[in-house]
């Protein structure tokens, strides 16, 4: 893929992110990643979704942060996809929201529990919380270390089975192979938060499923025994 | 009824369940039966709403589970629905969503109480909540397994008098006479278990409504003393 | 007004409650009445509102109660409208909905209570709930019998100034000067309903407010001192 | 500013007011000020939206609080409007909405808590909610006493800071440098008041954000080190 591509692909995933309903005004923000060229494209900080198109999508490299080649800001968040990026090895596309149920969880600081199969069949496990940041977190460099208390969540999970995160009081980090399947992946998390929210009011003591149903259906749509789809025809 | 108009009319269910806004992406699946023929037809797995025509409905043998005369996946679902055909012998076609509120009762294992009116005019009684299923259960032949838990929960229950049921963990499936109908309930289960929420939210210790109302309401619309609608004129 | 323009006034209405989200598929209806030619005119039973027309709408005589010079059936709750406008003079139109807010607060037996301005701009006290009918009344004359449980609960209360009703376990019926209004009232008390959910949800204990910040509203509004809008102009 | 291009603005403000969904009917209203010539410009009392024009706006005196040259009434709301433009010396634009959320959290008597980055990239604190208004102050100059009551709040708050209020029992007053800003405000408090609610739900004891965090966001967007958009390219 070149970089031209790139760019469209990053700005289409954005008009579609403003599309989903998930994000209000110039909240949010879409990238994907190059990894030949290591570089990232992500959406310019604070301009209207109505006046993006691919040239405004900024080019920056992974290693050094910097921006190439583009006259706009970054979204400020562009230093936490970054850490990202060079964490996760097969992470392709990465979303920022604000989005109303997920935000609400982050704030309350509960996960989106994994309470049924249609959880299951996306993520391999609850959706966790990342943990408080300190004042020197937050001082200096707020932005990578918001990356970094990403990649501490998931210093035990694997982000390709639970490719999404609530950053603890901030909201929601989503990925996935393509910056299309990231926007995917945070309209999940949205309707996921909204079902958690509704469990925990209908019964709050309300028994998890079985492993074995979450692995059922997890496995129904993942790995090389799935059988979900018209990838068997 | 020849196969093309049920064809016809599974397309055209499904077209309206994804209209009645009950499903995201590719959620979400519709089939009819076709009794003397002994088939049904149903949505393809994984394929969006949008790409849907009468063609690409996938045809099953009722007794063998098999695909008849087509190159698409039917909906992995397909056992499910088999067997809810198989034992409801007036069941026309059956919708199955992970719609919202349903969903969320089904996560909280409660069932949709049957708290009003609005209830009691298309179901007979609470929707129930089916059991947890085992181990075994899950790991072998878990779809159509998940239609015998269904049947099972239903053994003392007219599934005339309530068609629908939220499979624990899971969503809900709805049925009818026909696809269209099987969806138009999947439309009121979905309304009548926000309002449960709501209800339970107002007033965890509200009392039943009593069971005349309930019968009232229930008979004003079906049977044959019914005298909703124009069918006195 | 003759008989041409109440029946277009009513069809109208109708479609502004269609319009308004209220009522999903062909729940709902509403009438309005001609006190000189003793009769109202009611949407037809179960119809579905895009096939509704003036034409379509239902005369029914006040007196007997009886259909006048149309082919189809009246809605079924006619005679709970007709008591309402037998007992309650000043009562132009009658609109009943299954509105989701407002009939879960029927379902959970709870008033919606005049908690802030919003509602005192409309409704000058509380929004009551009947009480549950008995097994007699609702097995004979069913419709009427919900009417007069409706008049009961105003026995102390001033329709005009509280123009709407909780059936208990059943909906609102909401009614005004014209059916227009009725309609435009059955909008507020749907907004007033939710409102009422999510102040119980925030603060159990809020306390009420003072009863002259009610008055103040409600008379800034209505009667000979209002102020609001361009009356004074 | 000329006081055409204020009327238009005051104008287009309203409309966007309405388009945002805060506003049922005629509720809510935008105003907008001319310090220069010491005057406000607000919508007229009762008048639906549809109907404005930038004619139709009416001009009121700072100083006397009478109307200029217009021969509709202004909102009713105005003397409160006056009174924050007397105080707040930089606030160049004001809403009123009953919106849903906001207003039962003015019902219920609670702040909308600063629980996370969305509120904090925008208010530099709790959203206050107002005292109960006394007898007294609802008898006479009612809607003045409403905003005396506001800048009671302000006391040891800033109003640029914190540019929103909830009037107990009523509904918010937000404000802006101009009256596009006040609406764009608004449509955030409406969001947070949602997310507030939300959070309860899901953790009621939930912790507060670490102080640092929110300075952080805010000052990420405001004052002379902000980072946030464009300005710096």
């Amino acid at each position: 893929m070149d970089l031209e591509n790139l760019r469209e692909s990053v700005y289409r995933a954005n008009l579609e992110l403003k599309e989903s309903g998930l994000v209000l005004f110039t909240f949010g923000n879409v990238s994907g990643v190059d990894r030949e060229r290591a570089v990232l494209v992500i959406k310019p900080s604070g301009v209207p979704y109505e006046e993006l198109s691919p040239d405004t999508m900024v080019c920056v490299s992974l290693e050094s942060g910097k921006v190439i080649d583009s006259e706009l800001n970054p979204s400020s968040d562009t230093p936490t996809h970054l850490e990202l990026y060079r964490t996760f090895p097969r992470c392709g596309g990465i979303v920022h929201t604000h989005s109303e149920y997920a935000t609400a969880c982050a704030q309350a600081r509960m996960p989106v529990r994994c309470m049924g199969t249609t959880h299951a069949d996306y993520f391999f496990g609850d959706i966790p919380v990342t943990r408080e940041m300190s004042s020197a977190e937050t001082t200096a460099d707020y932005e990578q270390n918001t990356g970094l208390v990403i990649t501490e969540t998931f210093k035990n999970l694997n982000p390709e089975e639970i490719p999404a995160v609530l950053v603890a009081n901030h909201g929601p980090f989503v990925w996935g192979p393509t910056p299309g399947q990231a926007v995917h992946h945070a309209v999940i998390v949205e309707y996921l938060a909204k079902m958690e929210l509704y469990t925990r009011q209908l019964n709050p003591d309300a028994p998890r499923p079985p492993q074995h149903l979450i692995e059922k259906h997890y496995l129904r749509k993942h790995g090389d025994n799935a059988y979900y789809g018209q990838r068997n025809v």
